[in-house]
């Protein structure tokens, strides 16, 4: 079998660079670009934190597009204050890292995205954890790509559990909820990782430590850049006593769905005033065959946390 | 092992009376009671149709109870338009029953459930398919009944798919949501059937057709009954295709989980004007071990069909 490519789609922010590092220390995928797209930060913000950290992990070989920077059904983007406090003003925890030696291509990231989609088919994983601004415009622009591609799997998105930014909705999601329904109630083969089990597994500073300890520039960088993330998380959710992997968990998903307990639902996305954004399963088509959407409900987090720090870790020792 | 003992706590209403024809019908259990409660109907019709349910089945040797006639948050109770057009005033599709010829008990229902909670403990099983005032106000006057009953399974609230009174709110929960979070937030062992499982379990004319092919009183008056529930299904719920089997499907559940997919997961009712009634998992509680609540997510429905239909259709041919 054909190792499985990945592109990552990408608000990069603290977790978005975990999730950059997962896909690099992953043994079973070719990480073969990363596209941008706006929520912790701007697009372009994003673009060029994600060449930073490729950098910081000597994969300078991996291509960086810029996707769109707002919704189309808003004029402009600003970033959120609560997002700036989680993530940084720079999204990556106001740690410096070195102006990348690389540039941003200039292709665009939707075309990226339906070009890839031709050329590896079913092989190719789409991880999207930011906004489904960028997929919906794909699918719009070429709607045979929801066929194509293999997968896709997002960070978004709550079915069990309350939203992070109204009782309903997901911070992703809540973003641009006309492009999320687009995408829900295609043809897509959609895993949702959602808040469901992205608060289920959590980092602390016992394993931040074990990064720094490598002496290395990698784990010390990104020991700085989480641990700010875990300072955050004792403000904004104390309960919790660490910080969310959501974007890392749904890499970690993509490619192995083993550790998770899903649910195939047919899904719809709410984009009533009173409901924006709500990730729910479709009462008309409740009892259609083969939902398009495996939920991840619940995940074995030990069982994840040990796969997550043999990954970065091995990775971070060597940079 | 003993045979398990039921009590149904109900609302008497139409899918009630055909909870109460399960309950009679399964092999593996004792049904020792019924509560009324209010919903459907007001709670002493609701008694006065239980106790002409189990007439028409020749059961009389069953006690019925009443219990609370609203919730404690509220001065009374009236019957819903809604609800009136789907079950008919009377509550039994407008079909003419004889009037009973046992009476209903003096004890009251909240007592008769604390003391059989303590006769029977782990052997019985409580089938609320109405509000969740009785059992609520049953552990706030005796605490120790949340640890001593086996088992209460739900008819009631909506996890991955909207409500039924609300975009949140499913009926029962939405008539006493500080009832339900008292119950839900309890020790109670709880297994919750919600919309996300009684929407796929349909009955139509054609499983009614062989009731009445039956030539008994039992057949003909429960095709009757029932066929007006459908009518009113292809008024309120066209896309359905059928009738939901709502509350025996919670009977089904509580006697053999194995054809439902579950989910175990700390649970709270919302009791904010904004999200009044919903049934979602409790962010607070999300990663605390051996979670009290069972949410069933989906079922085999051809499996239960065949089970409700071999069950109705036997004990209907005898009466």
């Amino acid at each position: 079998m054909a190792t499985k490519k990945m592109i990552l789609d990408l608000d990069t922010g603290i977790d978005d660079a975990m999730a950059i590092a997962y896909a690099l220390a992953a043994p079973d995928v070719d990480l073969i670009g990363i596209v941008s797209t706006y929520g912790n930060v701007l697009t372009p913000d994003a673009g060029t934190n994600s060449l930073k950290i490729l950098e910081l992990l000597g994969r300078t070989d991996i291509p960086v597009f810029l996707g769109e920077e707002h919704s189309q059904t808003t004029e402009s983007f600003e970033v959120m204050p609560i997002s700036a406090q989680i993530h940084g003003k720079n999204g990556i925890g106001e740690v410096e890292l070195p102006a990348p030696s690389r540039a941003i291509e200039t292709q665009p990231g939707v075309d990226f995205i339906i070009e890839a989609a031709h050329k590896y088919n079913s092989d190719l994983i789409l991880v999207p954890t930011g906004p489904l601004t960028n997929l919906a415009l794909a699918l719009k622009k070429d709607p045979e790509v929801a066929d194509l591609i293999g997968n896709v799997t997002i960070m978004g998105g709550a079915l069990t559990v309350p939203g992070n930014v109204s009782p309903v909705a997901e911070a992703n999601i809540n973003q641009d909820p006309h492009a999320a329904n687009d995408v829900f109630t295609s043809h897509v083969n959609l895993t949702m990782v959602g808040l469901d089990v992205t608060l289920r597994t959590l980092l602390t500073k016992k394993e931040t430590q074990l990064w720094r300890d490598l002496d290395t520039t990698a784990g010390s960088k990104f020991a700085d850049i989480v641990d700010y993330y875990i300072d955050v998380y004792k403000i904004t959710s104390p309960h919790l006593g660490g910080c969310a992997l959501h974007d890392p968990l749904a890499v970690g998903i993509a490619l192995d769905a083993s550790f998770s307990k899903t649910m195939d639902l047919n899904m719809f996305v709410d984009t009533t005033d009173e409901m924006w954004g709500r990730t729910i399963g479709d009462p008309g088509r409740l009892n259609e065959e083969n939902p398009n959407v495996s939920v991840a409900l619940n995940v074995d987090a030990d069982f994840y946390l040990k796969r997550f720090m043999d990954y970065l870790t091995k990775l971070f020792a060597k940079n």
